[in-house]
């Protein structure tokens, strides 16, 4: 098996030479002040203290539990910025106990036995790849073990239905995996977060993760057609249907469930052919909310684009798309069945009455992330996407504090909260570390409203990087609540967003959420700590 | 107030004249043997015995509490064809004690206290237009009294949010009362059931009603943007937003509660400004399931019709869309924003690759029920829709058994289920009422599946022909939840379903149901015996 980073993002071999280090350190000086940055640097594992597991394996269960530092240490945190932190500085208080590795539902079934038996924190983990500390056992003094649950030797394609256009794919299987599997069968998933190549289909679908198309099935929620999850209590297996009006969704209640109700082990998910007709344009806007408005009438349109991002200009310098001087919409529509230039001529009149010009910059990429190969400027642009991860660990690594937020509003509010988010981000980080460089883009638009998304690059101080961050976010994060927005459009709500996640939600309903979880996990151990 | 009749569908004024009676007489007779026919007359109200109520108004509630025989004969009973027989037989034992009009969020909660603490049925109450039991105190006898809770009085557009697209409406809003508040606007919510003319907002959110959009959009479900609701315990009031990420979606667990959570008492709803492009066309198919699959090419191209029904021969014949002998499929686009030839065009084509010839046939409707002027064949086409149940209850006064069933299933099983389907109606109504006619269309198509929809007419006899339906009833149910189907697609599972429902849901999720309305209806009062 590739080795992966027990600290950090992806596989230890990806990490970023020592040029393009090198490089980055330029760039970072041209954007912030960068001569007081605190550098971190990863240890060997061997020096890494973890405190000693407080468990050992039962005789049944000893084939698929693991207690060696390398597992222990990959399974502590999630990959935000505070957890890649927090690793390379050594800090491994959190480590699971244990991490377990079922291999079928039987095997899931029974480590939720020998957790709730025991009073032991049962915590699912897909890819790891949380950035709201959905995977940590921050809980762990509560509970006389923690015990983190891997899903990736639950894997694979189980089975094509080509006439409905459905797969039944297992939880603990990768993005490229998926892809790679469907790819015989003409078939693609056609979701692609960010975290693409180390996150799991159970992970998104607990997480109710978005995908890389910004309008229509933005989430993997319009995905599913139905799913089967392991609780304490037994198994919910909710029926293969297209639709039905038999009472409420029963896939909408595990859809977003953080892992507290049970650990979702497959689902019978919705593909599509691969597209083979595109038409993608850029569009320049002298006006970021401009660009804002032409969106704003695409979401409207009924045109339904796959991708419709809006970049900063900030931003489009930074990924190099543009010049630093203007902000960029990448307009782009794909089928499988028809050609597409009446429905890219009207959506770039719609551009155009909102004052954009056509063309300039980088072509809008193609949204394929499972095809890597190529020279084009669509290759270039999706390796980009998939390496922006390595990128991030070797800023964290120069001591550059940098980290991202996102939210979701309506368009009545959608300016005024802009605003005030790259306000509030810009002054926060100000005076927490000197300077800052704060971009945005729009990733998702829906017809009532966006979801724009936030990067904060900062210089961070020697011991401090942590709670920088956190004084950062605490900040967005009340204005992001007081805005009337969500805490989160597709990062989650794990242990970090709790607290706006609780002022958000009503509070009948967070009631409701509770029961639901004292009837299905009745000695409370998934996942304690998130959601509820 | 229009007077509304006590028995059957809609407005007394509104009742069949006699010579189209006559006509429609003899149409049956050329369908069904009808020699035998066992007529149903409705009695004058004041020769209708209604038990007595078994409860007086506290002095607080009563302004908002009705207890004469219209009412409560009038809340009795949904419109299913078993409700409508039983209402013309003078059968009113389940008839509410009382009928409470509440005229805001304050008085629905005393009403719920009142309930509560008294351990009275609460029994929500929109249009009325269930036709599954969802507004029938079956459970009286379990309780001292059983309140139906008409929220008719909690009408009106509150609020429109242009730049968003959205609208804040109260719960007790009639379709019609909707789209005439929204026109100046020039706004649409384009939610079109059958029932449309009396059927509320928020009976559509409390049962996920389907509406007429035959792709993408079909349920009221994806125009929801937050709701309000009422509970014993308290409000829940969903945060307006144009999606989340965080935790499980909250409007979705409100939607099809059915009234067991709570009251719904207004909802913010995606509007969309009126159709000014339109393009559509009739295809005849020689052979139904050849039509099922250009249905399906066209609900996987993503094109995204408004319309796409599949009506079978036999379905033609009756509704005057064609002659009998071929299956017609109705395609249509719409779009306030651009023309849609290119649309259409490849719909066509898709529909020429599966054996389809356009044209012929009566044109297809234009979707605009809030515009009913004209003589075009449109416009007669929606008049026929909305008067459709006034003919039914025509029928059922001829001594006619005369309903329908509907749900949903993967395209894999589509043939092989509405076959049996077709054959198990035919052969169960043939064993029960001698001779009958079963026809069928395809209401709904999703890329993974399709909703067909079932008309059954057969020759009542005298005093068995709700026994008679509740035969053919079962029989087909349970080859609906045998085939995969869905016991429902948009009809909802309120009482008569709940056999079948129980069947195809899985048990834990039916647990957590039972756990959520423990918390948010201690009492138990809310319309017991549905879902759960």
């Amino acid at each position: 098996m590739r080795p992966r980073s027990y600290w950090g993002w992806g596989y230890e071999d990806a990490a970023l030479e020592p040029e393009r280090r090198r490089q980055l350190a330029l760039l970072v000086g041209t954007q912030i002040d960068a001569s007081q940055l605190a550098a971190l640097a990863p240890r060997p594992l061997d020096a890494v203290a973890l405190p000693p597991p407080r468990v050992a394996a039962p005789a049944a269960l000893a084939p698929i539990l693991r207690f060696d530092a390398r597992e222990r240490a990959g399974h502590t945190y999630g990959k935000a910025y505070r957890d890649v932190v927090r690793a390379l500085r050594g800090e491994f208080e959190p480590a699971p106990d244990a991490v377990a590795l079922p291999r079928s539902d039987a095997e899931v079934a029974a480590v939720l036995e020998w957790c709730s038996e025991n009073g032991y924190a049962a915590i699912p983990y897909g890819g790891g790849s949380s950035v709201v500390g959905g995977v940590e056992a921050r809980c762990k003094a509560d509970f006389p073990a923690a015990v983190s649950i891997d899903l990736r030797r639950l894997a694979g394609l189980i089975e094509v239905d080509a006439s409905s256009r459905a797969a039944l794919i297992a939880a603990g299987t990768y993005g490229p995996a998926i892809e790679d599997a469907l790819k015989p069968h003409g078939m693609t998933l056609r979701h692609y977060p960010q975290s693409f190549e180390l996150s799991t289909l159970g992970g998104w679908l607990a997480t109710r993760a978005g995908g890389h198309f910004a309008t229509l099935h933005t989430h993997i929620d319009d995905l599913t057609e139905s799913l089967t999850a392991i609780t304490p209590r037994g198994t919910i297996e909710t029926r293969r249907l297209p639709a039905s009006g038999a009472g409420p969704a029963p896939e909408r209640l595990l859809l977003g469930s953080e892992g507290a109700f049970g650990i979702i082990t497959r689902a019978w998910m919705r593909v599509v052919p691969r597209p083979t007709f595109r038409a993608s344009s850029t569009v320049r806007f002298a006006d970021f909310y401009a660009g804002a408005r032409a969106a704003r009438a695409l979401a409207q349109s009924g045109l339904y684009p796959a991708n419709c991002r809006l970049l900063d200009a900030r931003e489009t310098l930074l990924n190099g798309v543009g010049d630093g001087s203007a902000s960029f919409l990448l307009v782009a529509f794909e089928s499988a069945d028809h050609p597409l230039d009446a429905w890219l001529e009207r959506a770039l009149e719609l551009c155009r009455e909102h004052g954009g010009v056509p063309g300039g910059g980088e072509a809008a990429p193609r949204l394929d992330l499972a095809d890597g190969a190529g020279d084009d400027a669509s290759a270039r642009w999706r390796r980009m996407f998939l390496r922006a991860p390595y990128l991030r660990d070797a800023l964290i690594e120069l001591g550059v504090v940098v980290e991202t937020f996102e939210t979701a509003v309506l368009w009545r509010d959608f300016e005024a909260l802009h605003r005030s988010l790259l306000e509030t981000a810009q002054r926060a980080a100000g005076a927490v570390c000197g300077s800052a460089l704060v971009t945005s883009r729009i990733t998702h638009v829906y017809p009532d409203g966006a979801a724009p998304y936030f990067t904060v690059i900062a210089p961070g101080r020697a011991g401090s990087h942590v709670s920088q961050w956190d004084e950062i976010k605490a900040a967005v994060s009340d204005a992001i609540v007081a805005g009337g927005a969500t805490i989160t459009h597709h990062h989650a709500v794990g242990r970090d967003h709790r607290p706006w996640y609780q002022e958000e939600r009503a509070a009948l309903f967070g009631a409701s959420l509770r029961a639901v979880k004292a009837e299905l996990d009745p000695a409370g151990v998934l996942n304690p700590g998130v959601l509820i």
